[in-house]
């Protein structure tokens, strides 16, 4: 099996989901030459597992960034364009991402908006350059191992499905992961010409400290399961909305 | 025909939509007995064209209300329930709304931010508990007439048709418009069993100052086309997306 990318940045990797990725990818038969785990804090206690992680992988490179904080991705995307010279960077998987659990009646509009910086904003474009970069030195057609942007989504943010809405209502959450998903879809479709391809994928609920030792899912079980699918995907993929076992979910 | 409900309120109705949807509402034959035409700014010059309607139509109530700012919303609120006694509000329209043209390049957090803010954030929830006695009081099913929220939308705040990417991509109104499609049905489902109908309405690409002069459809025609769907909308319409000639579209 290919390597699934050469070079790849997962942000929000201190944890759960995020953290897994990047010790699957660096497991991996053929792991990516360049991973990127980026998180808030590498340096202090909230950083240790990669920390750690990283003594037994040389391709783990900690990188500083908050997503909320544009000098930090700043900062971040000049560190991984030195690292990678000229190649460009293959895979951005946008992981970071805080929850909220406020109804109707407990919402309060700094929280809305907090999670949007969180779950949407986020280094949407700064990391454009480096994608191109590599969009441009790949083969035909667009995958993972040429350029990508995943979004890691939700099932909640399913306008169409609308899951469970009285018992978790969840507004600023799923508000935030239906503006995500449209943030998704218009990237496909802006970056399709560039070889760029975009894609939601919802990583199903997953034992983390957001998804809750309810959750049915082991992180090693989602990641395991969004690892196969990312290497499946394709240009007919592209602008598309996917759980971790490869299900079309509606918009 | 019956008056469409007894008490309205419209959110942004100092100028294109909103004033149509004032100025159509008071001069039809059997008009609501208070329409709340709210605006930013009632007293000053932006408030003219209302000013003007309301020496007209005594109906017409101005009341201050910037869907950014939360005591303005609260203030609003209080004069409201003050005029309606106990009777509560029938009709809240949020129709206020700003745009944004930025690109994926141009694109600026604290702009999105701004959108967002403006766009689905606004005066949520301040209105419920009148909303909640006028559904109360009001007779069997779901309707305009009984207690409802309607959101102004937009076309491009669908993702599933994901209109004219490279042409127009307005990441931030897309992105708004979405989550505020995700509210709108979240909030359908949860004020259900309460009565209150809930629906997200597009419409159409109007001439306004948002719209501009290229716009096909005049004010007046949307604002009729948008009175008749909501007269016409009940339980089975309640989550739903239509436009203002009362096509379902997707999400
Ligand atoms: N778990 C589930 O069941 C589930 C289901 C659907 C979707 N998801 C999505 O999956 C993604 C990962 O979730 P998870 O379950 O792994 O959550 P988690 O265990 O709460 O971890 C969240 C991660 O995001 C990071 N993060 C939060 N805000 C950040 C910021 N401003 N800048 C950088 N990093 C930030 C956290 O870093 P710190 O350690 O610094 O706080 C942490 O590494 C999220 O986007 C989530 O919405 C999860
Ligand atoms: N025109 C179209 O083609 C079109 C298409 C699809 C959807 N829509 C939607 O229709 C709605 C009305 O649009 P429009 O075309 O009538 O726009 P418009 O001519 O630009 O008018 C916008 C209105 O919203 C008000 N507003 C903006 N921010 C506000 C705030 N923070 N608090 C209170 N009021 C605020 C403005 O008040 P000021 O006078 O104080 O600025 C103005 O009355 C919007 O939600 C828009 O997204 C329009």
């Amino acid at each position: 099996m290919a390597a699934l990318a050469r070079s790849v940045l997962v942000t929000g990797s201190s944890r759960g989901i995020g953290l897994e990725l990047v010790r699957q990818l660096a497991a991996s038969p053929r792991p990516p030459q360049h991973i990127f785990a980026t998180c808030r804090d590498p340096e202090g206690p909230r950083g240790k597992a990669l920390q750690e992680l990283a003594t037994q992988h040389s391709s783990i490179k900690l990188v500083q960034l908050d997503t909320v904080n544009l000098p930090s991705i700043q900062r971040a995307m000049q560190a991984v364009g030195y690292h990678l010279k000229d190649q460009g960077l293959n895979l951005l998987i946008n992981n970071a991402g805080i929850s909220s659990h406020a109804t109707l009646c407990s919402l309060d509009s700094q929280e809305m908006l907090n999670v949007f910086a969180t779950n949407v904003v986020g280094p949407l474009q700064e990391f454009l350059p480096l994608l191109e970069q590599a969009a441009k030195a790949g083969k035909e057609g667009l995958s993972c191992s040429r350029a990508a942007v995943i979004n890691i989504s939700s099932k909640l943010g399913s306008i169409g499905l609308c899951l469970h809405v009285p018992e978790a209502p969840m507004y600023p959450y799923r508000a935030s992961k239906a503006a995500q998903n449209m943030v998704t879809r218009c990237l496909a479709a802006e970056l399709q010409d560039k070889a760029i391809l975009c894609m939601a994928i919802h990583p199903g609920w997953v034992k983390t400290d957001m998804g809750k030792e309810e959750a049915p899912l082991t992180v090693e079980q989602s990641v395991r399961g969004i690892l196969t699918v990312l290497a499946s995907v394709s240009q007919d993929t592209s602008g598309a909305f996917l759980d971790w076992e490869g299900n079309s979910l509606p918009w």
